[in-house]
């Protein structure tokens, strides 16, 4: 019996990436003889690998598809696609957790260690005496306690920060004070000296960033999105960096990427730009989790991180 | 009978700044009837509080003397003073440590993630795709396993960096690969993705940064050194960034403080100044160990942190 088909439905450049990784981790884990292929007769696929901005958009002439398998944490693009039927995974990859606490974890120490003003500000003059307060007189707000989001508050709790937590539906995380619900919004921003963002892109996250929760947050709070662009009123956050009612954004997503040259994140002095550097899947750790899912699909065994379609993530 | 004398001997901005949290510190271990004075006849003292650049240089008059309290972390300026025959203590305060943990995390994951590029670059061009290498495949040293490199080891490999520490004699600490003795230095440099310089300032660690080691670092590293300006040779290390043999230099000690004006250090595109803030005492932290171990000295207790006057730490 021949090996399961695989095709591969990212872009040209992410195959040329991921073919060796993946063929790799297959063999590892006893799929040496699956076929793995960016061409292939719909009928014949077993397993669609997808990336955001896959052109496929029609999954119906996949009739013998067994699951689909996000090559990226965010499902967004594909999750509300009524063609689809079948099983789909997201990303959990052990580096890009890695990743994204190592990404959050500087942003949040560099903000609190006021960095921007030394290393712009070589001017000869000797400012002693201006000490940043201890990272337990730092409360930080994390909005979304997921995968990505519970490291981070586990990452900063360990450095001693004051962490907060906000999730949709409650958790309990040690060393973390969590909030939950709509109720429990307003404490979260009313805690966030330093807030970040790390909830999914669902209709609910939209713009949960926006004048009026901005409004709750300490004057002078820095905003840090590593998470998803929409979850943020980019009008509002302007408007709210130029009062000082926010004292900096360091964005990592925007709603449009690449950030468009004329947009005025860009120019802004409150606002650093980062392009979607904070937690970029590694093809070699990414590879093992495909295999892993592709071998479990063929032991009939469950799949890992399948997304849950009426919630969105 | 009257509390003990305590000879407050640091600059008056100093008592300003601990006068109220000592006399709070001293009233919590039951000392409230001590005298806290900056002015005392000599032979009258039985304690004296000292910091760096105190005027005292003679101790000879204090015939009644018990110990001196250093408020700070470095002894070098006293520790070779040889009017001093009673029991000298450094500082070991919880908050110093921390501080100083949050400062070397902040640069050390600053350098990783190459975020000055983005801090400085905003140029309106999304340079995709150059993603840093995980924490795991980064290599940090650290010079000097102290209390302060211990802990800086530790939060480091926490964010599973791939940390090597550096010591005098050979050390175990869990997670780190230790390197110690002349023959183990090299070593430990060769590993120097990013280095940290945590060592005591002694007669053998003065100028450890030198053309010579700095030349067994791997091409393009980081130096940063939060520990004391004398463990560098300041013109070798400018020519090395120079050449490109060195990538960055963040210093927050320098070997005259404040750094002049004139000094190099502040116009060098790839040096970054900070005025002495990676560890900066807290005064009331600070308070409760001063405060301790005069409880301790007037109990007949052993006394924390006693300075080993032979190793000159």
């Amino acid at each position: 019996m021949p090996g399961p088909v695989i095709l591969f439905a990212a872009k040209s450049e992410r195959w040329d990436q991921y073919e060796h990784p993946l063929r790799t981790a297959l063999s590892e884990v006893g799929l040496s003889d699956a076929v793995l292929t960016t061409q292939a007769a719909p009928e014949t696929v077993d397993y669609i690998v997808y990336a955001p901005n896959s052109r496929m958009q029609d999954f119906t002439p996949y009739t013998r598809l067994k699951a689909v398998l996000n090559l990226w944490a965010g499902v967004e693009d594909v999750v509300g696609n009524d063609t689809l039927r079948v099983p789909l995974a997201r990303m959990v990859d052990h580096g890009l957790t890695e990743g994204m606490v190592e990404w959050v974890t500087g942003h949040v120490l560099r903000h609190h260690l006021g960095m921007d003003a030394h290393i712009h500000g070589q001017d000869g003059v000797w400012r002693a005496g201006i000490v940043p307060p201890l990272a337990r007189d730092r409360s930080v707000t994390i909005l979304g306690l997921g995968a990505l989001g519970a490291a981070c508050a586990g990452a900063l709790a360990a450095l001693n920060f004051d962490v907060h937590g906000w999730s949709r539906s409650p958790k309990t995380i040690d060393g973390i004070t969590t909030h939950s619900g709509k109720a429990g919004l307003a404490d979260a921003l009313g805690k966030a000296e330093i807030i970040v963002l790390l909830l999914p892109d669902t209709s609910d996250t939209q713009n949960v960033l926006n004048a009026d929760t901005l409004a709750l947050m300490p004057t002078g709070a820095i905003v840090v999105n590593p998470g998803r662009g929409p979850l943020i009123d980019d009008d509002a956050l302007l408007a709210a960096l130029d009062t000082g009612r926010i004292g900096h954004a360091t964005l990592d997503v925007f709603r449009t990427e690449p950030l468009p040259p004329e947009h005025p994140f860009w120019t802004h002095p409150k606002v650093t730009v980062t392009p979607h550097i904070a937690s970029e899947t590694r093809a070699a750790s990414a590879s093992r989790v495909i295999a892993e899912n592709i071998r479990r699909g063929e032991a009939g065994e469950p799949l890992l991180h399948l997304v849950d379609r009426d919630l969105g993530y």
